[in-house]
């Protein structure tokens, strides 16, 4: 199973391709790419959406995901920065549905708990388990970027656990 | 002059083609589309927003308008409207950028103040004011579609008062 997931931001999004591996004895998890897009001052608002979209865009055809995993918006940021994140969120989302990819959304107290056992993690720890679960030697950067290999390890978590659920029945 | 206004919703997103004709002694302006996109509850949030992107860029390729004029967003929403407000707004400003159309936005009492006359307009009044600008029989339907042609003259008179400005110096 391959997973792109998305970190949604105002200044800077980061994405993460996670592909499930399973020619060792137990499942892991590698990633296969990963990227930041920063959007500039100097743009206006429809370019950095065009910009974030074409970005997106170019990163679902190179990889064609079964999946795109975004973050559930959390609510407690002022209205004001709600519409920033809203206009971004809604360019991502929209660059998923044109390639016709299926939309995953986890809560960010799951997507931490599936990644550092604890839903209240503070963003170095992500990194570094992020980076231990993928075998990656450095850290990824910046925060934003293993946020979104976060949601995507999350989403392929969330897959097997049902998995074996079934295979219980 | 063509101005595509767009009023964004997140039930329904209005949206009017207006034109300046200089046929007539005094300038006038005139209707040549309106339309609104309703969303249904069945879609996701994904195909939503395909759908808000699919239909606008139809009518700006059908209509190509040297600008499309939208509502500067009024920040009293709560943030969870916000975000979703900002979600719709995010892929219509993309439909404007991908196509290369400049993007004007007008605050909602500027809007009011130039169809109506004062800024604290209701929508009833918006929608009489509107119909009568563009001569139009019926009052336009619904409140979103007024709207959308309310910023799209909005953005003409703002031009055309510049334009006179500009030849009074």
């Amino acid at each position: 199973m391959r997973v792109l997931g998305i970190d949604c931001g105002t200044e800077i999004t980061g994405y993460g391709v996670v592909e499930t591996c399973d020619t060792s004895r137990e499942p892991r998890v590698i990633c296969k790419a990963m990227g930041e897009i920063r959007l500039l001052k100097a743009e206006t608002l429809p370019q950095r959406l065009d910009r974030v979209f074409r970005e997106l865009t170019a990163q679902l055809e190179l990889w064609r995901p079964e999946v795109v995993a975004v973050e559930e918006v959390f609510y407690s940021v002022n209205a004001k920065s709600a519409l920033k994140l809203g206009q971004v969120r809604g360019v991502a989302l929209l660059a998923a549905a044109r390639l016709g990819l299926p939309v995953a959304e986890y809560a960010p107290l799951r997507i931490k708990s599936s990644v550092v056992g604890y839903g209240l993690a503070q963003k170095e720890q992500v990194q570094f388990m992020v980076a231990r679960l993928l075998g990656l030697a450095e850290l990824p950067q910046p925060a934003d970027v293993a946020d979104a290999l976060a949601i995507a390890i999350c989403h392929i978590h969330t897959a097997q656990t049902l998995t074996l659920q079934g295979a219980v029945r």
